[in-house]
């Protein structure tokens, strides 16, 4: 299968799942774009919050420890 | 600073930097996009072709393990 080798727009915009925020809204307030270990992208913010409170990954479930995530420079 | 909260397009295509590949290519070739743990984003080949080689992160040049990345789910 080729794929057309032509700039693309991504049908699946980033955005962080939590606040809903996209990317350009999140670099722009401040906040990074992390990711966790099991692959899952949110805001700083977002996933702060989540590691006061259920320490999930609010879209796999898995248990979220202290060094589970990292920024992410995209 | 107020963001508007419209559909946008990324001016920054998600790609690998290393064979320049885009996110669609890379995911219609039955590659993964992978992060480090340095928050730097390749495909599954190119991370680990230099996993055999120099074991650093292409772009910011850490030293990378063998845990040191992880599929990214975007
Ligand atoms: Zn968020
Ligand atoms: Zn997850
Ligand atoms: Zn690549
Ligand atoms: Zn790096």
């Amino acid at each position: 299968e080729t794929v057309p080798n032509v700039v693309e727009t991504d049908p699946n915009p980033l955005t962080c799942p939590v606040c809903l925020d996209s990317k350009a809204q999140i670099q722009a307030s401040s906040r990074n774009l992390v990711s966790t270990k099991c692959g899952h992208v949110f805001c700083s913010f977002c996933i702060e919050q989540v590691f006061k409170s259920t320490r999930q990954c609010p879209q796999c479930r898995k248990k979220l420890t202290n060094k589970c995530w990292h920024p992410l420079y995209i």
